[in-house]
């Protein structure tokens, strides 16, 4: 395909030839050192594609942009991704609990200060394991807002503001371990007015001495876990909620009264052959609205030095239904993964050791809360056999579920109506529908809107941890593949496989005109953003602010001239309003390295402990003088 | 495309299947604890795909493998990538300079030792701006068993084994600021029975005091830049050579014999305006087998307190060509890349303010060197005009050149024999091929096999700086554009708009039957390999080792008891052999977290400072029961 053939009318905004021939004349004629106020691209509103274009399997031609955005989790490579799909193009690596020393992350002072440091100013943790990604919801579907997304390594929640596609804020849980699951409510639990995200849940799968401080090490079964919530506004711990067995999953209710896990470990066992001895374990629902009410009531405690309220929901605690927290619903043996159809009525909780998935009816677990309904198992409405090692399940909006089946290296589609017609003895019902090869070993799958009420049936992405064979190979380390599967027709058809660094888990697929991002930070939103006017060298005692202006291709100071064993503040402001004109500042033997976008501002702060000449150069390539763009960072013996 | 219709017999091993058939068995009736020797799949031997089939267009069908490996940089992002081409899957990430806790780099011990700590043991640098990856010789072609790469934020040298496609060796130049260009050489420059990689060049864009010790700070002329080579073997600096001006960009040729550097800085400058001053600058040439008589004669000084030999290449010491170890060609103003012809005969060198490539014949400066050719500039066989911001060029095997164009955002496709001609005074010698549109802002480019002899002039990739428009906005911060463009036939075909993290610079395209990768470690390649007679724990005062086996659903053992205070060492054997079969090992609060492939041996080692219980827990999906693989780490108070 010709480059200048395609046709990009749909996709193009007007500026883009005029974007080029300015870069262009900037390129060459424009080598300006001053810092002359450039007015060009200046708008820092949001920025969104039109609604999605047809694209035919997996391939989107030069120029055309993808239909939907994929955010996944990775791993314990400790990062969130952006991907396109159809395309698999990654459009963004966003640092959350990793160190990325491209941008800075874990080495500016403001993304220090969000990941956490020790008391001698290090970053506390450099590691993390995010399972899932999920979003912000307004009406049923999502708002664009915020991403939130796990620590199972440190049990961190990390929230990423959407406009800018950055981790905005971090929150550890005080006396989890394990934190694996995590969902936000879908409106809140309270005030039926709020129709949008205000909690975010968090289950706990490991149990561990309350508090964690050297005591009980030898007796497991006086160890527990506890579920948080989270405010999704200030990211503070509202609340936990003290639990038999393990929470793992989450999920919430489309009428924001109920939040679910499942739970692999009922036996509250600290070993495999314990974690396995029950034929059942559970899905367990918290009612919220009146988790808060004991919480106000004042009835929790507090565990060690947290200040957290702890309330009881333990099965001896909430023996009467009519006034229990917690309802505790056995299923399938060993299950991982719940969700919520998006017609609002069901949860699908599959038994990763048994072949079933069990369907249970919000209404009825509400009737049992109310006390209409006896038995927890009675809000049970469906139990298909449907393969070997389900894990997770989506939907498509027409009433068809589809579980990973990790054992069978599937994907299985099945009828929610069909599989509750079987179970109450319609022996005619055809349930599974279709099972699908992946390659292989599927954790996760999620569809295009799929946990949302416009889950829209389009794509259903299979996360398979295994790739032996299905690319070119790299040596032990595989990766992972994402498996995008076409579930619009009547059978579901392989359009891609897209590979993926380890590891991710799960993820959402979002419809991209719900997208809504800023090009060019305003400078304004920086209280530390340097002006003319404060631009320059300051010292006080032994603490020198070096406060700098960039725009391509230098820097507003040729020379820095510190001396040994000062402590050095370098702040830097992007004055390049152009859009993608990205500036870097790294500084060698001091090991800084980190990135400024149009209009940004960020700072590092180190101690000057090595006497030389050092070039300040400009890592990101901005213009045609780029490698011509640096100071010298002098500091005298 | 329904999965079970794709025809995978050219990519797909018989053993597929059988895998996928057994991997199921482990999961659910497998689930044994003890460590037996498992024999399937224990083929550690290497693993190579076929020769390429043919795709069309850049679409790679799933279960289908790609025609191409790419090793590409990542620039300030610290790594190395692989991608297949023509999908641009990404295969891999290499950690080099960063950390990256999925795998544990900058973690473990032995990634610590191989990237260097302080005394105190932390890491020297987690930054680093990798710009060049080449790959060794061996007959004029790749022989696949190294890459090399450089750093340029602090002036390092990584070697990549590509068996494992791991880094296995970091060298950090004395001296030397703004390492930027890097090269092998093609055969040995001294003994020509040697045809394959000895050495590695390594350029110096900035000038520095020599020593940086504090001195010359305010007297930028006395600094200046050294050309470094290193050892392939032993990854040692075997010498230096100061040069006059800087050295940007390394080529080799395919004879052995000599190195050559673009300079963009004759003039010697220390800021943007004297940098830009000489209307032309040069592409160096140096005699490597002179340099080495030179230093076996002792004729060479040291600089500061490294031992390293360095000799004088500047102009005032080389002003007999007979004796030179440097011959300073002249070219365009501020070029930015040299690149040698497949042919062997040529180097062209771009002026990047200069609208010209300088074709400089090989032949012609060997005889400079010779006291045959009286100007250096009488090495130059053609310089024409191509067009605005011309950077590198890459080469179709063919005869063809194609040079990147930053300001024009172009690739432009030239014909060398036409421009010689042309030069010689052929006014009918059509030069231009065509000009190409990529989008934007283009950088590197290179093509398949195009810096050895197997040039097949398959592919072109044009490493775009800005994306703008090209793919779904992400907020401030976008992603490049790594344009894959068709050049068989008479026309450039674009194939492919790919996205890249920032920011690869230059990267290298080689045939997937040249890559030859293990998918299985050797346990005994290990010498810290734990084995079940030294499993265990091991204490000595307050230093405790933990030797762990792994293997799946189960660490070798389920509790493991420290005291506070106690230097802990956990070594770690994967004992399953099944390839893809990799373990992690995480510990909160102690921020481990680290991989182990198929009978790879890891270490870490911290201080046991926080008492409680703390999960152990498999971070690399393994097994069914992967969530239940994990181990009770108890450190008393």
């Amino acid at each position: 395909m010709d480059s200048k053939k395609i046709d990009t009318t749909n996709d193009t905004p007007s500026t883009r030839r005029g974007f080029l021939g300015k870069s262009a004349a900037l390129g060459l004629a424009g080598v300006t050192l001053g810092l002359a106020g450039c007015k060009d691209e200046a708008t820092a509103g949001g920025k969104t594609a039109a609604a999605p274009a047809a694209h035919k399997g997996g391939e989107v031609a030069p120029g055309q942009l993808d239909d939907y955005y994929a955010f996944i989790s990775s791993g314990h490579s400790g990062e969130a991704r952006i991907l396109g799909l159809p395309s698999g193009r990654e459009l963004k690596r966003i640092p959350v609990f990793n160190i990325d020393c491209m941008v800075g992350w874990g080495i500016t002072n403001e993304s220090k200060a969000i990941m956490g440091t020790k008391p001698d100013g290090s970053l506390k943790y450099t590691t993390g394991d995010t399972h899932h990604v999920h979003g912000s919801y307004k009406n049923g579907t999502y708002d664009g807002r915020w991403l939130f997304i796990n620590d199972k390594l440190h049990s961190r929640v990390a929230r990423i503001r959407m406009d800018t596609m950055e981790t905005d804020k971090i929150t550890e849980l005080p006396n989890v371990a394990g934190f694996h699951g995590i969902f936000p409510d879908k409106r809140d639990p309270v005030d039926p007015k709020i129709d949008y995200t205000t909690r975010v849940f968090c289950g706990a799968e490991f149990h561990i001495p309350l508090p964690n401080d050297g005591r009980d090490l030898e007796d497991p079964s006086k160890w527990g876990a506890l579920f948080s919530c989270v405010s999704a506004e200030t990211m503070e711990v509202m609340w936990q909620v003290r639990v038999d067995g393990n929470m793992d999953l989450c999920a919430t209710s489309y009428d924001g009264k109920l939040a679910a896990c499942n739970q692999y470990n009922v036996e509250n066992a600290a070993d495999l052959n314990g974690m396995m001895a029950a034929e059942r374990d559970a899905c367990v629902f918290l009612h919220i609205e009146r988790v808060e009410a004991l919480v106000k009531a004042g009835k929790y405690t507090t565990i060690g030095s947290s200040k957290v309220p702890v309330v009881d929901g333990r099965k001896t605690a909430n023996a009467d239904p009519k006034t229990a927290i917690s309802c505790y619903v056995p299923v399938g043996k060993n299950p991982h993964g719940v969700n919520a159809s998006p017609d609002g009525k069901y949860f699908v909780c599959s038994g990763k050791l048994s072949p079933t998935a069990t369907v249970i009816e919000l209404a009825k677990v509400l009737q049992w809360f109310d006390g209409n309904v006896k038995d927890p198992r009675d809000t049970v409405v469906a139990e298909p056999e449907i393969g070997l090692g389900p894990l997770h399940t989506a939907f498509d909006g027409k009433g068809n579920a589809y579980t990973s089946l990790f054992l069978d290296s599937q994907a299985v589609k099945w009828n929610v109506d069909a599989a509750i017609a079987q179970f109450k003895g319609d022996k005619n019902a055809k349930v599974i529908l279709e099972k699908f090869d992946v390659h292989y070993q599927p954790g996760h799958n999620y569809s295009s809107m799929g946990e949302t009420t416009q889950a829209d049936g389009k794509y259903l992405n299979s996360g398979n941890k295994f790739s032996k064979d299905r690319f070119l190979p790299v040596g032990p380390l595989h990766p992972e593949t994402e498996q995008l599967i076409d579930i619009s027709g009547a059978n579901m058809k392989l359009v891609a496989d897209h590979t993926a660094y380890s590891e991710p888990h799960d993820g959402i697929i979002v419809r991209r005109d719900v997208v809504k991002t800023r090009q060019i930070y305003n400078m304004t939103d920086f209280p530390n953003a340097v002006t003319p006017e404060t631009a320059g060298i300051e010292r006080k005692g032994n603490k020198v602010h070096v406060r700098l202006m960039s725009q391509a291709p230098a820097y507003s100071m040729p020379v820095i001239k510190v001396k040994k064993g000062d402590e050095v503040t370098i702040t830097l402001t992007n004055y390049d309003k152009v859009e993608d004109l990205t500036h870097g500042c790294a500084i060698p033997t001091y090991n800084i390295n980190f990135i400024v976008n149009p209009q940004e501002t960020k700072s590092v702060t180190f101690k000057a402990d090595h006497a030389g000449a050092f070039w300040m150069y400009c890592t990101h390539f901005c213009h045609a003088l780029h490698l011509e763009m640096r100071s010298r960072f002098l500091v005298e013996a």
